[in-house]
């Protein structure tokens, strides 16, 4: 599936609209109307190697409408084309959770829990290739928050766009970003730094912005909120491609970071049909690692049963094929030991940015 | 207790001497070293009639370093001081998890868990009737996000005073609270509002932002963020107090929301020792309410065993004892449900701005 970014609102409906016709041809024809989809599951996710990211296999999955269930999910595939087609006119967006309270008035195709209006959201993204974000659908989850010496312009809800640098013009808790980062939304504009640096807890980012990373380090700060939001995963590729900058990515040393990583690198499961617009497989993971608990004799704690289980999951996941990731998740094992960011502070509130960062980023062939 | 917001650094200093100067005179006396604190827990927590907030009773504890346990707080709170006093030298801030990994240097003072640390800074705010904030110690949550004709200024990391009007000069996220709202830090300058509204859901806030509900009914929005954070509610009740504008709490129709609310209004446990900075008692609630579930047939939940018994211990909560939360919380006892603010998308995605609000607002004596 292949993304083309420059879709206008008429080009979304007609996309839309080509749902409908699809199964308006098989009534025609006097058959029961289909919708035929790649199968949504772990077992039909496929590592490109040529791309570099997850994309899913060649299983399909086809929506039969002569089976009562299939024919609810056609039904509601219409009523969310026709609810979103609504939107684009009015120029509203809604979040997923208030598309699920809408269908209250969609009779049969009510859904009966929030997961299958998200899960339709996506089916409809890959039908039609468009994103949801030119459905005008968003999640609840916050973007990401960033500071830095770069500037964007956001067109704001009055349709005028706004220059903001990430330095100058925002308060210490930086750039909100918005759910929306595309072209229409989201112009990069101008830089002054030499890589993007990824930060998991907000205390650490927090930490380094206090300790003026930012400006020392020549770098754009970012803090991902945990597992990072579509709108975070893109606003970093498109970093990566329009200004050609490093991304590095700096978490906890645990393997539930490490997935923070690869969805990031890699792209996840749920969004693997759009892996190829969400991922930027020339993200480096930066730290913390095994090796860096060791060297830096790092307070840690032990893993638990569900961390081995992870541990062990990763081992085979092709994300984690390389030499470099399957000696950190053998040694993590071997020492049974996990470990936070913030626990550099046990050499003191500068030590991160003062020698840490430095070393790391020194290995990597960045020196400032 | 009251708290001086006037405190210079060399006061802050002072305060955090006097922990120090209380063990020296006992130990000079030829007495164990003690500190002593109001007791912090429910049991000793009253309902102020007269200030309408929550604060702490009479019981006494009495930490004597003749106990093994009870010496090594005295010797985690010397520690904390000079690890505060050091930071206010060097102009730096912590977040407590740091302070955590900070005190692996500190022998026998050494913290075993996060909520220990976390604790003994709230009972050191008690002692030295300072601040937190004023101690320079963060919490890792996020604070709230801004939109509305308001104008801050917010003093920089460099120093320097910025001007920020939360409509005309941030993106669509907002303008992000920091975590410091005091006079050094944030300034309230310039307003053009009726009231403010507080609004528990991302997903809700972003409604209002996109109807264009802030500048159609002249109110600052404010995202919680679920239960918010200290600088959250003392931003409201800053603006309530120096700009004298009512706040509106809409939320979720269901127990933990009501909290948040009480939280709000009248205080919170863990900060029972700053009820009279945080707690904004001129705070309404506006809704949903268990009324509004029926008036407007909104889709609804179930209420689980949990909720039953959050709701049957609001009914003893000095917090809830009016007339009006008494018959709301029976009412909802009775018909056995919970909504949320979202549901009002049943009826489409401006019902809540054309008509669940301007009915609400209306029955509060607030017309636009």
């Amino acid at each position: 599936m292949t993304i083309n970014r420059q879709k206008s609102k008429e080009e979304v409906i007609e996309a839309l609209h080509g749902v409908a016709s699809e199964m308006h041809d098989k009534m025609s024809k006097g058959n029961p109307p289909t919708m035929t989809l790649p199968v949504r599951s772990k077992t039909n996710i496929s590592f490109d190697k040529k791309l570099g990211v997850y994309k899913y296999g060649k299983s399909k999955t086809i929506r039969d409408a002569s089976v009562l269930g299939s024919a609810r999910q056609l039904l509601r595939a219409l009523h969310i084309s026709e609810f979103v087609e609504g939107m684009i006119s009015d120029g509203k967006t809604s979040t997923l959770r208030e598309m699920y309270y809408i269908s209250e008035s969609w009779g049969n195709g009510k859904f009966s829990t929030q997961n299958e209006s998200n899960n339709l959201a996506e089916d409809l993204e890959i039908v039609t290739k468009c994103l949801r974000e030119d459905f005008g659908l968003r999640p609840e989850e916050d973007g990401a928050r960033i500071i830095g010496n770069i500037t964007f312009e956001e067109r704001n809800r009055r349709g005028d766009w706004m220059r903001i640098n990430c330095r100058d013009d925002v308060g210490d808790s930086g750039y909100g970003v918005p759910y929306n980062v595309e072209v229409e939304k989201l112009k990069l504009i101008d830089e002054d730094i030499d890589f993007v640096m990824a930060i998991e807890t907000g205390g650490m980012f927090d930490r380094l912005v206090e300790n003026g990373f930012d400006e020392e380090a020549r770098c754009a700060l970012i803090h991902l909120k945990g597992q990072p939001a579509r709108s975070t995963r893109r606003i970093m590729r498109r970093m990566s491609e329009e200004w050609n900058k490093p991304i590095l990515v700096f978490t906890d040393c645990d393997p539930w970071s490490f997935r923070i990583f690869a969805s990031i690198a890699y792209g996840a499961i749920k969004t693997a049909h759009i892996s190829e617009y969400l991922a930027t497989k020339e993200a480096t993971y930066l730290g913390i690692t095994a090796d860096d608990i060791l060297a830096y004799d790092l307070p840690s704690d032990e893993l638990t049963k569900q961390d081995l289980g992870a541990l062990q999951a990763e081992l085979s996941d092709p994300r984690f094929s390389t030499g470099w990731w399957q000696e950190q998740i053998n040694l993590m094992q071997e020492i049974g030991k996990k470990a936070e960011q913030q626990s550099l502070a046990k050499y003191g509130l500068d030590f991160v940015t003062d020698t840490y960062l430095p070393e790391k980023l020194s290995a990597l062939g960045l020196n400032y």
